[in-house]
């Protein structure tokens, strides 16, 4: 491989001590380095990692802002799709990997670089995400991961390694001491793993969460919300307390966080299935997503056609497996948000819902295109609806029924 | 159908004004009528409505208590397969149902009665839940189903008719107004429908609610639960608060109950795609249900191989179709809850959670049976796994989209 | 109902003894009759038909061909899905009911006919299919359905009725003894079932089949065909033997039909499982329709990604049940057809196939969108394909596996 | 990883060039070598193969005849499943790695070694069966691939390379020329790929076929079998020509073979989708399996109930996955043979069916625990069914459709 000790490479840099290392090794090995950090919403200096990576030797920064394609072309279809992986996790970082390596190759094409880089552990989901991402959107990409080279990963064995190298090599030590965790951001979610919290008996510490208030400590007054989708798309966010209206998608979803966050929404403690085969446990908090999420499905009930749901149903659970392992730009995941969008072509419609204290709670819906009719339920309405014909289906329904138990009655085995 | 106008029927009786008027209305058709009573956990005067049935004209009115058989045999199998019926109703009336239907065709068999008759509407779920239940159980059994009869329908097209018949035949009138929505009631669940609640966009009054405090009005101090399973069934809950445990079936699940109830657990309101076709508002309230199912897919992810649960969690969707459409009794249901049963081998364990003004929060867990290795997982421990194979993973997960890419490409249609 | 008595009514109208009794009896009950016929490729005498039905005292006769587009809208549609019910049956007839019901209803509008009615027993499936296309595209229509109408069927309970009604009121009486089952025929099928063919163990008689030559003494020289598809749907056949070439979607069928014919392709004896839930037996045939099918599946799997392919495979099979269940025009049928549709975008190319005494043997196929990369899979190019990369692959497969082993092991329950 | 350099290896030996290379290699790398091979029913000279790999320098080889556990415990389970890949490719080869691979861990465990070897390709499915068996049923055990090991592959590029090595080595080169394509055998299959094969327009050359006579020159004259199933599993054949039963299953199954065999029974020419990612092209003959598998589906169909044979279907197509992927011991496949086996209990009965010319036709079917009724479908007795109650089951079913185009038509999206 003498050919990777030349040439360009793309480093996913967060400014970290991690990134920092890596960013100096690739130097030592001969490779000239363009510093990437894309803005999906995080909590960041992105000034001070720029300086950075510049002092360390990178020969410039990118730092691309992806918020708005982050909500609208990944958060949007994953509402669309109810997205949640093993029924609890809404994949806030599963959802931005794509996006931010969209971003990077889109870098790595236009600085024509050969390599890109990260600072992925090799047992996690994010190097996969990261990688098929990469490897997808272009075919011969090559792709560095220190952490799963053991040139790297047997010379810094441990943090200790870590800090004497960075010693050595003038990059600047944190400041703030490492919390006992590891955590990932966006504007979607913040995730919380390892460390001590690799327990699973061990409770989350509740100075863990940084994106919303302890629901003991939230607001006492419900905060009531009416969202409005179109095509299974929320459009708009009005607050009936503080009369706001947001209709920009970023904007709309930076409201839906900033309520949900102050009233303690989206925190979940769970154990999840890796791609990678084991089961790691996470913490989440999804302030935002949990209210969209609870809103969209209440709306899909209400306008969907109940077969028409049943199928989608099954297409939602493919297409949150295939985000979690990393496949959003594959086929079978173009295939499957093509269905998905084209069900939710009478995804219109109000839901109001009430946050408060940790929980939404849906309150009422309308629709132009409901498929409820108030009059063909109504106990007091007979309508266009005769109420014999019931009995033939229950009749014809219990047909099988009543056979199997006659015929097994009759010949059951021993 | 002569013969339908003399025999015995088993009538399902609750004291209020409709069923007293089907008991003398089926009286006055030449039926003689055993009034029939589950205790289901209710809240109900049973002495009430037996000395209500006697001196209405039944010959008798039996009132089994399956309490203890609805807990063990019907709601813990529902706990088991994650039982919600499109993502969110956990079911309460059609878990009830069967075991209702089984104690009545029990009677309807010792007392020789050749029909069953209730006063569930044409409209609904209950009157198929009930029916294929008993068809399924007893195959020559006929149902008289006065909502769906023209001559019983037409002769009691308004409330005023029933009143008028109930005094002139000597029924007595309810003492207190009815309220504005009907209800249904056992110790799983309240659901509430109908009435005002038929608009989907008006929202359910405070009053409404039975079986759970307001979460705005409920205690501010979380009470934390303990929660042991065996086989995917709760066998303990352990009460942090006040040191209580309880380990029968029915205690256990009457204590969740009073926990989630308190602390307003279990609130929904949705709109559901009735079997008949129709779509219907519900508001429910099952409040140790959430909890518990909250807690076993907390354990069941944390002992269950990732792909069995994905095998298990088409089977639960299957399991929650057929139970809310009526088919508990059929060969179908009894072979997923065969395969679901199956499944729970290893579900074994402990799972902790808080309890809080309407939210059920997972605070931790453990098994002695959990796949999930601390050690594996860990950033820290490298063990028995080499990263180096994860390139390779990812390399040829790669593969298929790679030559996608490529392909499409060179040969994409205009 | 006494509505029912007057107005008009298209009559769904073969000629036979049956439908022309009918014919007759609802002119006898006040009706007006426009009677109807579809020509769906069936050797009928539609001339003969007409005068016959305006001897009996219809209105007129309506006969509309809509050969061209059964296949083109119903048989391509289900190409596309490899539909074909319960594993084995292509569906000739439930395939045929949506398009008749269709241009039936289009005359029963045309004609401001309030009802329409046909000679479908009530155990079948044709029922089911006939009138829920018709209610899903004309909301207000009525059915009568006299094997339904206690009326009507206790009236003629034997064939002896019929004969009896026939010859008095001037209905000719068929001068050939009839089959003993009865059979539906269309350009895509013949169905046999019935009369003797009800004991499940009696073979076929080899004089019943009439689309088929038998195998045995079909041609001794296999046939050659190339089958060309774009989207999934076939453009164009042609025969190596005669060098002919279809392109005309009918023409295309029919040959196909023809050379499948010849041959003794298409012929199956299976029970299956009606929508009524009652198992049935029946004998098909449907010779160009197993070609195609054979074709089309090939052709699929060498240009659809192969996890698109799966998810399209399930797709595939809720299709086959929404069409036998008579779900043509339904919300989930359309969304369904539109999802499968959507995966037929690059399922172009050619099947060579060899047709010989009942059996469909595929030679080759070749196509400009293949996912098939000869150098890629090749034993003897190594090509740009790292083979280090599957142990990793298999390596981290296997994690899964080994953990549930050793914990499996170490704390088996006894 | 210099312990891989002395130790004993098991080598999956077949006698043939490349495994007698790289047995002489293994001993070159130091290892001491026991060589393997098992009897599936392969037309193989095992005692020659044993002659020569001791000859070569093995300590000695193993010989072990599964042919019995092969049927029982691999080919029944997967007729039970209906067990075929992508609809068409019946898992010949996929079935028997994990039973060989069961078969040399235990030798593997019975001689301590701490290695196994095998030949197979790195871009083929084969090394991923066998090595996910292996990691399994020893968790602790470890493979040496050489065809994925740069040392090796390297060095023997091409063909030449390893005569050359073989000549040097005094390995008997082969005396036959190979054929252009490469196979695997054993008792329920042969499999055709690479080589000339990799066209997948080139059809397979009339000499390929070793198990089938081609269709053409088979016998003018059908054969007719009874097979008999108890819980799913074939327990007899009864050949109506020769009057022979075999009910042994190994006997059974050869005996299938046999009348498959010559009558060119299961001959299939695909594309199929391997786990690694490519498309390959294959030609199999499968002559006894495909007639079991005919006759499986049809009694499955009788006795089994609609609902459970559709849930079944599912668990079928993910057992057929999971086969071909190599998941035999997972905790998945062991979960859904468990569930399928269950719904076998009463897939009891007989199966008549014609063999003739390279197709199988069913001729009837006969079961003890049928559920098909055939008084209940009678067209000619009406039975305990009231046609009026189909009127009812389809107004009820229509509802939903009715609405849909009702409120649809109002407020339809432009």
């Amino acid at each position: 491989m003498d050919k990777s000790r030349s040439g360009r490479v793309i480093l996913a840099y967060s400014g970290g001590l991690d990134t920092s290392c890596i960013l100096v090794w690739l130097l030592e090995q001969g490779y000239e380095v363009v510093a990437f950090l894309a803005d999906v919403g995080q909590d960041e200096n992105f000034e001070e990692a720029k300086k950075k990576a510049q002092k360390l030797g990178a020969i410039k920064m990118v730092v691309p802002d992806v918020r708005k394609e982050f909500v609208e072309e990944f958060i949007w279809p994953s509402i669309q799709a109810n997205g949640v992986y093993e029924d609890r996790y809404p994949m806030g970082t599963a959802l931005a990997r794509p996006c931010i390596a969209r971003a990077m190759i889109k870098v790595a094409k236009e600085e024509g670089a050969k390599y890109i880089s990260h600072g992925a552990t090799g047992k996690g989901n994010d190097q996969i995400r990261f990688e098929l991402s990469a490897y997808a959107l272009h075919s011969g990409i090559e792709v560095i991961s220190p952490w799963r080279l053991p040139e790297f990963y047997n010379r810094f064995a441990g943090r200790n390694d870590l800090f004497q190298y960075a010693k050595e090599k003038g990059i600047p030590l944190p400041v703030t001491p490492k919390s006992p965790w590891s955590m990932d951001a966006n504007l979607m979610h913040i995730s919380y793993e390892s460390g001590i919290l690799e327990d699973p008996m061990t409770q989350a510490p509740e100075d863990l969460y940084q994106m919303t208030t302890d629901p003991l400590t939230a607001p006492d007054k419900p905060t009531i919300l009416d969202i409005e989708f179109k095509n299974g798309t929320p459009v708009s966010v009005y607050n009936h307390e503080d009369k706001t209206k947001k209709t920009d998608a970023l904007d709309l979803f930076l409201h839906c966080n900033e309520i949900g966050g102050k009233n303690g929404i989206g925190r979940i403690d769970i154990v999840e299935n890796r791609f990678i085969g084991m089961k790691s446990r996470g913490i989440y908090e999804t302030p935002g997503g949990e209210i969209l999420l609870a809103a969209h499905i209440d709306l899909e009930v209400f306008t969907l056609d109940r077969e028409v749901r049943k199928i989608k149903r099954d297409l939602d659970a493919k297409f949150a497996e295939q985000v979690y392992r990393g496949f959003w730009f594959s086929p079978e995941c173009e295939f499957t948000r093509d269905c998905i969008s084209s069900s939710q072509k009478y995804v219109d419609g109000t839901v109001t819902l009430k946050i408060y204290k940790g929980h939404v709670y849906i309150l009422g819906r309308k629709s132009p295109y409901s498929l409820y009719n108030e009059e063909l339920v109504s106990m007091n309405v007979q309508g266009d609806y005769d109420p014999i014909d019931a009995g033939g289906f229950i009749k014809i329904n219990a047909l099988r029924l009543r056979e199997y138990q006659r015929l097994r009655t009759e010949s059951d085995k021993q």
